[in-house]
């Protein structure tokens, strides 16, 4: 077997075998395919795809290249939750707790962030003091102990994968169905949990863009996770406007501690009733699903959930004291309001634009090695649907920096497309698979 | 401008315009766009094609990527003959001392062998003495003294097509129309010559497996010419089987100094005739393709054309006594001969086998550092059509390895199918374009 003819069957529209994919995965992991042969590679599969076989193998093979954590000591159901990325999403922070509070346990390893989404693990470290790299034995043992963990990647998980993705990355290749769910799925697989939901993101803000796409991905994926037996559940999200009103990492963080405390924006509220109510299912506590929501609603309110957030930060190291008085966050020098010209509806707010925002103000990061401003982003005040007054407040800008501020300021308007007629509100869960 | 957009366009189908065309080729010879992002591009070109505007502008940027010879100086018109490689193609050597004796310069930079087709530079350096690399001074003033001059590139000629070329052979995108034909004319343009004539060779020891294909490809290259004011012939030539009865360096060279001498095989003289008749009228030296095919006999038969190339070899260092008496060329140590097993008539001789059989016995290179054998080949006793009874020599294997020449003899053997009924002699030239 060789490179080459790999390269050729693809190239021509051929089916790849197991072994021609393992064979791929594991010389380019050990670096004895090139770079340029793996991106040609890559290339040809974009264009003339991989069927469902391929893209499990391609799956398996990646998530063997590396780790595989062993959870069973937990539990005999660990769930993983992760989402296909989104702007404004602080759905993990603030479930996580929800869900450890009600006895079941959660092992999360989380992602950074990379272009227009932000990423939990850079979210969590704006608490002053809060360890994101713990190693794994002590990971496991912090989640026997409190029940619940949330960190960074600090396994060797799916190193092929992150060859490949920075690869694809580069080449302009990421944006291709089978490679977005072999990605996802052989971290997911290499992480150890035994039941998988993804909160898979459609809309302006999301890598789908259409519902089809959507779908499309979610079945690929359960296929995928059903051949590694791995139960996998899929909720479908809406991301044409930001989860929640802030973005940004410390303003993210205010927003999940107040979600914890009773505050829930309507959108976060059917966000994580829905996830979590699908979660309690597959850890086997509970097969109704709206008293699953109910349960749910009542850890927050009932302050069980915060408590268990408090028990989190406290445990990785984290200020309680930043989350018992989120005042106490440092706050941008320059918070700049963004006043409508007009009146109307929010007809539009687009999510993508508004992360890009975000990042050109130094919340995100457009290259791995950039560092991040944990204070700027963006707090919304105006949501799609909401009525507009001439000089109404559309939201805030928190900047370090004043002249990016005020391009912000700038760009936020024009992010929002006011019309006179009033606007349905859009829904939120888009479907279950 | 970017190289990530321009891989997304090409990705995605559409046709790049010439400054993303430009940008490419500069940036890439620079060094500033890496092997893989070029790989993709390349992968991109391959599957999604491109138009002859895009074609047409990739090759004058790698033209224009290193020097541009100026051959003015020589005559008004400079004719480049140049062959798209086959199996025991010793025309150049026959051809242009032909041409140079009918008072027609005659600049001539040839290349080296790579897989299974031979290079004229190896089968010259054969010669004892020939030297090959001549500065591009000297080269335009030795056409002056003696009317020819046939070295290796010496000029850095379209540095970025070797780069693009190095990068399509490991990535298995050699075989696309554009990419085939952009490489040869930007060559070409670079190489000064201002009227072209093509050796489109087709069959199975070509890179065009059949006509329709070398049809496109001529057209192709010919509407490149135009477009770079380079007036363009493409003679299509039969390569289903090797051209003459040698294939291997000093053979060809044997080969090539007997038809100079009159003992001219019948392909080779068709050949010979065609594109010389070609060549004269570019030249300007006359319009009636039929007398300057009589011309090019005369010269064979007076003489003249094989004191032109005494006049070469003796200019360009080698020995000439070598020419004279070709006994003195080195012989392989074991010349074992194949002998037919059937009777019948030759129905097929594959020439991309015989090609690789010689490799196998080390006249050619598979990768650009191999050094070769000057002396082993084959030569051919039988071709297409020829009568074959049982005890027959088809031909002789050259080896200097008893091993490799046995098995050489099995392959050679392998490459012939013999039938019962009479076969057609193939027709050779298979199209003017």
């Amino acid at each position: 077997m060789n490179i080459q003819d790999i390269i050729a069957n693809k190239r021509d529209g051929k089916k790849l075998n197991t072994d021609e994919i393992k064979y791929f995965v594991e010389e380019y992991t050990k670096g004895n395919i090139t770079d340029y042969q793996a991106a040609a590679l890559i290339m040809a599969i974009y264009i003339n795809g991989m069927d469902k076989e391929e893209t499990t193998a391609l799956t398996i093979e990646m998530a063997h290249s590396g780790d595989i954590l062993d959870l069973s000591s937990i539990s005999k159901n660990v769930i993983d939750k992760h989402s296909t990325g989104g702007v404004g999403d602080k759905i993990t922070i603030i479930l996580t707790p929800i869900i450890a509070s009600l006895g079941i346990p959660v092992a999360k390893m989380s992602g950074r962030g990379l272009g227009f989404t932000g990423g939990t693990v850079d979210k969590l470290e704006s608490i002053p003091g809060y360890k994101t790299e713990i190693k794994v034995e002590d990971f496991i043992e912090d989640v026997k102990k409190i029940g619940i963990s949330v960190i960074g990647q600090t396994a060797n998980l799916a190193p092929a994968d992150k060859k490949i993705y920075s690869l694809r990355d580069s080449i302009n290749c990421v944006g291709s169905m089978p490679l977005i769910a072999s990605s996802i799925m052989s971290k997911k697989i290499a992480a150890g949990a035994n039941k998988i939901i993804l909160d898979v993101t459609v809309g302006s803000g999301a890598f789908m863009k259409n519902k089809k796409d959507a779908i499309q991905l979610s079945n690929l994926m359960k296929d995928i996770g059903k051949l590694a037996n791995r139960e996998t559940i899929c909720v479908l999200t809406n991301m044409d406007e930001p989860v929640g009103y802030s973005i940004g990492n410390s303003l993210e963080i205010i927003e999940a501690i107040e979600c914890l405390k009773g505050n829930i924006p309507e959108d976060i509220k059917e966000i994580i009733t829905t996830i979590g109510s699908y979660m309690i299912k597959l850890a086997g506590k509970g097969n109704d699903l709206e008293e699953n929501k109910v349960k749910i609603i009542e850890n927050i309110k009932n302050g069980k959930a915060y408590n268990k957030f408090l028990e989190l930060v406290q445990n990785q190291g984290g200020n309680i004291e930043f989350i018992k008085n989120t005042e106490k966050f440092e706050k941008a020098k320059y918070i700049l309001p963004v006043t409508s010209k007009e009146e109307g509806y929010v007809y539009k707010l687009n999510a993508e634009k508004v992360g890009k925002i975000s990042v050109d103000l130094g919340a995100g990061r457009l290259r791995k090695e950039d560092s991040i401003d944990k204070s700027v982003g963006i707090v919304l005040n105006k949501k799609i649907a909401d009525k507009v007054n001439t000089g109404d407040i559309l939201g805030f800008v928190y900047a370090n920096n004043k002249q990016r501020g005020e391009t912000a300021v700038e760009e936020l308007l024009n992010a929002y497309e006011i019309v006179k007629e009033p606007v349905k509100k859009e829904e939120i869960i888009l479907g279950i698979i």
